[in-house]
């Protein structure tokens, strides 16, 4: 039987769990080694490790502290990794914990976070999901179900000092374009709430001084939050110190692409089974700079959409040049009125697109000055038929059942 | 039979044909009227209309005169379509002119139109693809050979003239922030190659200097260049104007998702089979403000990929924020500085990202301050194998062949 | 441009063109030659040269004459083909002629030639199919609409005299257990409609005597009626003959696994665009008895199926020993029951299982002494609802729309 | 958290277990009872209950006793079922016991069971397969790795007398034709091994006496063996008596269509996460005989197959007429011939049909005398390519290891 090497529980905080860490950081110890070819298990928190509850009140959402975020498992020291090397991870199966079989998808409020539409959602809602077996549906949003895409939002291997030193001197000469900006540029370092695994002391005080915050996706890989690398997949991460500290969290048991909701996919506490290999010098011999993978086999099959386009000119009507959010978000946008028709209330429909396998695709990328974006929204999800057709759109959802919203107090 | 509304002769100049205009302004006269749930076939010159030459010359693609682009055929009324209506196009059936079985792909010189990696290839190149049946491949770039995704690049209905004028005014607005631009922000109207159909004399005139220029995508759809508009798929198109007036071109035989090379996909000269009908008052009814549409049953099934990230960090190591388009074109370095390992030179690799069935995906939107994108390269497509694997890729091209190029004059 | 090699006038009695055949035989002269590394196009008859018409009269089907059929396009000699090797024929594309863009299915007479289901539809019967792009519907049987996967029914390489001797022998021992069968065990050689190509005189009524007949499948492949053989697939075949001796015929724009309805798929005329290449010696090499192939990368993906499951108990109750035929004519009769339900006469389920892309699996042949065979029923394909739920199946259809019939006289 | 009904200890005797039968009969009393709606978990043995071990001697599977197969669990009664409903039943989700994360592939002697191909492979061997995640592998086969589609081999509600009595009388009626056969027609009563669940003394006798045997796949499902109906489908079963009475057992994690090594596919101790709904009435309402079902949205999308073909005239040469059983043996045998040339042995190649997620398609069964049926071999399990090329196969193994053997005593 494979070993877990970490165990998580979810009933003891995560900040005394000392193989659980929330900054990257090269000083963090191994939180466990293993050898090439070993195959193993992780447990993981919830990228929050506990603070959204599965309740109908939505202000544990309101009131996170986004300084705390993401509690990772890890780092695994790999024998004989070197930096150059690629380290192989093929994610043999990714689950909730059994104890657990529920996750949650919400907006932040745009005073503490934002997400992708936090304009049109300034205030803090949720939405909670069921799991059952491969499946997931919500009590908060009647009429879809599907099949989850379970992957890691975040994974990676830890920097090095000089890398380190350039993620946070770049960031933080980004938040100093406009230190005010509500929700920020980018997250600056922050020692407080820092958890550096099994580091004690001063050396903690030092590294939780320095430690990159676990926000972005960057050259390891990180904060990716790319719904296929799923179970099933395999990845080729650069290694940039000896042992190459793989750490991983942030699990989702399905998410649209852009993970547009921000707080979250459909975020779940669960573990990892992997297993690890090398290519001695790999980072040059492919000339890798971020991470490559395969998808997996076993990926859901949905094949029917109803694809939504959006071009780079705002909701105001303002021309921007070559913008591919700026179209993305008025993919969305059409995609979530169009929902409206049927019922949906717009929060509804937001929670649906970061949380559903939806796909984002980058369509048109020259046409000067329009950037053009496709949403697709899989019409298998839903118990009922959202095609367009010549009579018109049911209303399915008679409006009783909405979101749980929390106003900035 | 189906009967040939629009006939091209490619030996003829488009201008010459009155069922052909380059540019958009709702007193284009219909080419030809259908009713709703007929259907027929449009003839189409390459986006050029012959400009681009079948040889190992890319002076061609250096000096062409982007103020001629794109020659599209149509307008097609629909009888009884009237404001506010959806039109429904299947389309049935795409090919290319059985007298003209190849297609190009380059990138313009970044003095007249660049592309999206227009600082690292500045100069004028091209590829020449021949097409056998379904597939296409060649000589220009060895070892790819894969089956088209049929598309047109651009296809979409005529504005009325409010919308018409939004557009002008919008994009002239971006120009006028940085007129001076090489290559420039958008394109201004340019009465004099404009080409208004079966217009002449003074309303030609009036139309031409109004009307608008057909390289970007906007509200109607237009030149969306989403290869996933393939035969087989159906589009539900806003319409704007009595009659509808639908017009098409600039059709592909294949294009990677972005169309990032932007001197084309794989061009051609071709036909479009397509059938018509209406959902009156579908604009409304289902809140439509760009196209929608569903995919074809029929799309080449790749399943296996390299997947490519990019984040939003540019290849300076400057900082952006959330910017898709960095990140993005990340990925597409990535993947291109991948594939020379393998013996392609860079400009073999950035042709075959704008012209094989390439994925583009918009993975994280959200995790501040980078944006993270994929990029999917087929396997399959490849002759060879490039997998990753410990001993490190084999050199499978000798270089001896590479793109033609065209230093600018 | 691609040659046509081998034309068909579709006015014109098939066996008046010397580049066609009805009959396996080595001593039929090659039509034409090709080498290795071309492609090539042929025209073709539909498989009975014309004798079922586009109308709405069954009598056609019934007073067919089953000894004329197949008319095959070729044989093409391929320079340096000899006994031994494998010829790998690409598929590159197929069609329909333009001037003939419709097809037909039907069901025999118990009387002539019979089909599958034939003891529970003993009458001739027909329904016509019309083709609007890449899809097709039928005036026969309303509420269906698919995407053809279009491919020959029947393609293989010349037997040799050895293997034409063994083909001729074991049938015609098989015809000799029972005679007066009707329909017969197997069709002997018939040289009265034997059509031997460019063959004259007693060359020809030599060959005719003894040319196998080509309704069954064999070891060079033959009337395999594989719809997967689709466009776009690689085909392995062994050669037998210097040369040799590629023929074609029998296209179909759409076919059921297992072609149960005989009198055809969606049997049409059309042309096969393919390339030629040898694997010297390949036979040996590779094992190979049978034909094998690659299938194609752009079959329609439909992704939803109705699956339904039949076993080795007959209609009767009657128990048999592991027998797949039987299995799947249960679960043909289930499914043709199940549509019923939704207004379809039997015959119409019936033809919609033998022309619409529905497969048939093997799913269980050990468990004595049932075997079990599934067929799959694309929902996709239908234009309402056919999945079961609480309430219980909608009537779609009034039944005043039926298949033709032609009673025997 | 979902309840899990029915456990078993595989350290205890099957016959040990109330919840557990092997038999079908009316009488057998409801090892637990859900209501429409419930969600829940049974537990399930292998097939054998623990008779074949994870070592590397086929003497185990020599030595059977296979009257007592198949262990089930249940028979689960659901409230308000009656018979002539349909109950429907999702595969929430299925997996391996987490203490035996292996299972098992075997050919029976020919004195003992025999298999599809016994007259090749008459002679016990087995295979070991380790699970890893989602992916298997075996110690016995080298160079194949595959994601399972996990699947129960026999699901199926209780017969009612009637129905029974029908069984009995027609699988006696084909043993009394050749009762002597060796292997048998099929499986009499056999009341001595017969585990009734609950039932005990004279009731226990009375329905050991009349209890049908698991072996073959019937009307109301049972052991079908059908790859296809795997985690994620949705199946719709007949029921017969009051409160359904389902069961489940024959867990496999993967197999091929037909399962022709018989002595299972991948043969597995696990668990089925299940939910069950009614269709008052839905057998009148649908016209079903046998079960339907929906395939799952996540099975693995392996897409690349080298497909072989077989027509059914055997290996002796003999014709049959129109047999799809041989033209499959016909495949089967040469794939199996193919695969040597890569070095694989022939009992691994066997073993190998088996057990991989191998289709089987009924390809032609009107074109007299020759079924044609079709063997699909994803190319994308091997470690190495498999494909024909011009200069012939590699021999990849060495033939150094091959499946344990045991021979009759």
């Amino acid at each position: 039987m494979t070993d877990t090497l970490i165990k998580v529980d979810l009933n003891q905080p995560a900040t005394e769990n000392e193989q659980i860490h929330n900054r990257w950081h090269p000083d963090i110890p191994m939180a466990c080694w293993v050898k090439p070819g070993d195959d193993f298990i992780l447990e993981t928190y919830d990228w929050t490790a506990g603070a959204i509850k599965n309740d109908d009140d939505a202000s544990d959402v309101r009131d996170v502290d986004l300084t705390t975020v993401h509690y990772l498992s890890g780092p695994v020291g790999v024998e004989g990794a070197e930096p150059g090397d690629l380290l192989v991870v093929d994610l043999l199966d990714i689950g909730a914990k059994q104890d657990s079989l529920w996750g949650f998808n919400g907006f932040f409020s745009q005073q503490n976070g934002g997400g992708f539409l936090t304009d049109h959602f300034p205030h803090a809602q949720k939405s909670i999901w069921d799991f059952q077996g491969l499946f997931t549906s919500s009590r908060h949003i009647p009429g879809v179900r599907f099949a989850g895409q379970i992957h890691p939002g975040l994974i990676g291997c830890l920097p090095d000092h000089k890398m380190l030193a350039t993620w946070n001197e770049r960031e933080q000469g980004l938040i100093d374009t406009n230190p005010n900006r509500v929700p920020p540029l980018a997250n600056p370092t922050f020692a407080a709430t820092a958890h550096m695994g099994k580091l004690t002391g001063e050396a903690r005080d030092r590294a939780a001084a320095q430690g990159a915050r676990t926000v972005p996706p960057r050259e390891h890989g990180g904060n990716c939050d790319i719904k296929d690398l799923s179970r099933g997949s395999k990845i080729f991460f650069p290694v940039y110190v000896d042992g190459a500290g793989l750490s991983v969290g942030d699990l989702h048991f399905s998410q649209g692409d852009g993970e547009i909701t921000f707080c979250g996919a459909i975020e779940m506490a669960g573990w990892v089974h992997m297993k690890v290999e090398l290519i001695k010098g790999g980072m040059a011999k492919y000339g890798i700079k971020n991470p490559i993978f395969k998808p997996s086999p076993i990926v859901p099959t949905y094949k029917d959409y109803l694809i939504f386009e959006g071009i780079s000119v705002d909701e105001s009507g303002k021309q921007h040049y070559l913008d591919v959010n700026i179209a993305y978000k008025q993919a969305c946008l059409n995609a979530i009125n169009y929902l409206t028709k049927f019922g949906y209330s717009p929060a509804q429909g937001y929670s649906l697109l970061g949380s559903a396998p939806v796909q984002g695709h980058i369509s048109g990328v020259v046409d000067i000055p329009n950037a053009c974006a496709t949403l697709w929204l899989p019409t298998e999800i839903f118990e009922f038929d959202i095609h367009p057709n010549a009579s018109g759109p049911t209303r399915f959802l008679d409006g009783s059942i909405d979101l749980p919203i929390a106003y900035d107090k």
